[in-house]
């Protein structure tokens, strides 16, 4: 049996060697999900000028302050009413107001509104029943968007309120990274079609496509080094998978395919269990994960492995909602290995308790079924007692 | 001002005049994060007969019992060599073992696996030096992949691991729900483009997308309520939604032309805070929600309004990761209304603290931007002191 690989050293060598995805520009309406590649913040505020909150008028605070229901102040009135949809250029004088509705804005000159309710008009003029202070009865520049804000943050999944920021900025596309993802069968078995359907392919597609990557279609090879690496040396995605052939005793052509290529960078074996035949390598700077075809294996190395990976390239990839939830048995890893535990979450008494699922090993997709979480036990660390609190990642909701 | 109506009486109210989404069928494939229609368990076991896992020879335990290696039992070798690849009827009696490889399943009549090193040939026979214990070395029916697991629940979002299963039982389609969503912005300012572009319309768009909701193209409509009450006599979508002209006092051409059109059910009003405009109306079975064109209020409705009423239909709509965090200062809401504080969370000391953003109002993208969550205050409840722990739900990671 060959040396297993530290999670974390591996994570931290491969570094020198990667490169970081493309980035190119998609529309903004379409960027959803995707991982921005720019940090993008705002450059003006709304309202421009201080708007009015009330329909009334228009008015220097200075000018009513000595107003009183008992002695109402008058002010010239100005000619037409400012209005939410309507900006025409108009500037008011000491003693001066204009009709203004709720969301225009205030004129040059204005400091503050006064509602319709505390006035009444005659003769040409508005009596202002009630002092006003500065900036009543508007809102003030930038209250409802302001400068400087952080809209989008590189590395970030854009979001509906960054959409809503890069629209109101007047953006029509966003430079996002490319995060496509190319994912080869490997096996006589699953070519033949003899025993069953490629169903690890869709688990791992589907993973990639719920983290914002983009997946092409399903392709298959023999177990056979020349087809395996004819197909790694074509294709333009960012990131290449395969699964399986990546056994430790003998049964790996798809390792074998990969150091015929003579890549920068590539380690087999790694400390996880399940998924210790995980194989990462690097290829002109981009990365190259090889895993067990087998559901558990797989989703180990994708947690374990290939999300911080992604993360480490700076994409934010987002976390599973973590619970605490009490064990109903011991776990136990061997020390240096980092434990991948499915566990089903349920309720008890007042809280949640995880129950380890350890049935069939790595080839469990009723474990995954079965299960709504799972438990990361970390390098340095043998197992969790039975009745000790652990922390969940719950990929499926709790019942 | 007219009376308010409880979220939660509504939300009871409503139900017997809404009808469920239809049920659509779509490729297995397309189907990531949808809403199933149907509860799909699982019909059969993997693998179907005890499997070896290892290489080695398929036997009767029985007949090994006294194995050791000072007086290994000879048995006599059957012809061929089983594989995962290859399936032939073969059966073994008493005295008789198979050559097996990894993954294959044991022939009728074995009930476990001896490997290689415990064994060596000789004369056509096979002698083993070890007992084996009956499902020794063998993986069990369904341990892989059992009969009656739950794939997908009716209303579930389809998950990686539900498409997995979907595939391994050899479904090509699977029926979800038409969750369908159609989005009106109403307001002359809008159609006339004069100050600013529909943000809100795409946060909203967004908003429904994230949860698994197809929104159709972009609607304008002046302040009109033939223009609005036209389009709602139009168009196939499950869920019709109208951003604007929801005012309480005059400028409410929405509410109006929802009237005009007799719904089942209406309520214009909302003890919410902010959202209060917001108008629920059911036409035909489906909802109709109106709500102010400003995004404060417009994701407030969405949250406290949009959301409860999704699941009520049996939408499993996800929550956002919840955190626990202190507030750093004290939120108020009238008695009997819902708030929806818009806060900042960050860390602090060991822990995260909680900062509400009251700045601006219902328009203030500035607080969505600024802020990275928001806490639900219920109707029962007046609000949180300064220090009191919260919980906050997060709709953005906290930096």
């Amino acid at each position: 049996m060959r040396e297993l690989h530290s999670v974390h050293v591996v994570l931290r060598e491969v570094q020198k060697y990667l490169k970081p995805p493309a980035e190119v520009g998609v529309p903004v309406e379409s960027s959803l999900g995707l991982y921005s590649a720019e940090t993008v913040l705002s450059t003006f505020k709304l309202p421009p000028r201080p708007k009015s909150v009330v329909d009334g008028y228009a008015l220097r605070a200075s000018d009513v302050e000595p107003a009183s229901p008992s002695s109402p102040v008058p002010l010239r009135l100005l000619e037409g009413i400012l209005r939410p949809t309507v900006n025409y250029p108009l500037s008011i004088g000491p003693g001066e107001a204009v009709r203004i509705e709720t969301g225009a804005l205030l004129p040059e000159g204005a400091d503050a509104a006064v509602p319709l309710e505390d006035t009444f008009e005659e003769g040409g003029r508005v009596y202002v029943l009630k002092r006003v202070s500065v900036y009543e009865n508007v809102s003030l520049p930038g209250e409802e968007y302001d400068e400087g804000l952080t809209i989008i943050r590189r590395g970030e999944r854009v979001k509906p309120q960054s959409i809503a920021g890069l629209i109101l900025e007047g953006r029509s596309r966003i430079k996002v990274f490319d995060t496509s993802v190319r994912i080869l069968n490997v096996g006589d078995e699953i070519v033949s079609g003899t025993f069953f359907r490629p169903f690890t392919h869709f688990f791992v597609k589907s993973w990639f496509e719920q983290h914002g990557f983009r997946v092409e279609g399903l392709s298959l090879a023999r177990d056979d080094v020349g087809e395996i690496r004819e197909w790694l040396e074509g294709g333009e995605a960012y990131i290449s998978v395969l699964l399986g052939g990546t056994s430790m005793g003998g049964h790996d052509f798809t390792v074998k395919a990969l150091e015929s290529l003579d890549p920068e960078y590539i380690v087999h074996g790694f400390a996880v269990q399940p998924g210790k035949t995980a194989c990462l390598a690097v290829r002109e700077g981009r990365p190259i994960v090889a895993m067990s075809g087998l559901p558990v294996a797989a989703m180990s190395t994708l947690e374990v492995v290939v999300k911080p990976l992604l993360r480490s390239l700076g994409l934010e990839v987002p976390e599973y909602p973590k619970v605490k939830a009490v064990l109903t048995r011991r776990v136990t890893v061997k020390m240096g290995v980092v434990g991948f535990v499915r566990v089903r979450v349920y309720r008890c008494g007042g809280g949640l308790c995880a129950e380890p699922l350890m049935v069939g090993g790595s080839g469990s997709l009723t474990s995954l079924l079965r299960g709504n979480g799972f438990v990361v036990v970390p390098e340095g660390v043998e197992g969790y007692e039975e009745g000790e609190e652990v922390e969940v990642y719950l990929y499926r909701g709790v019942e």
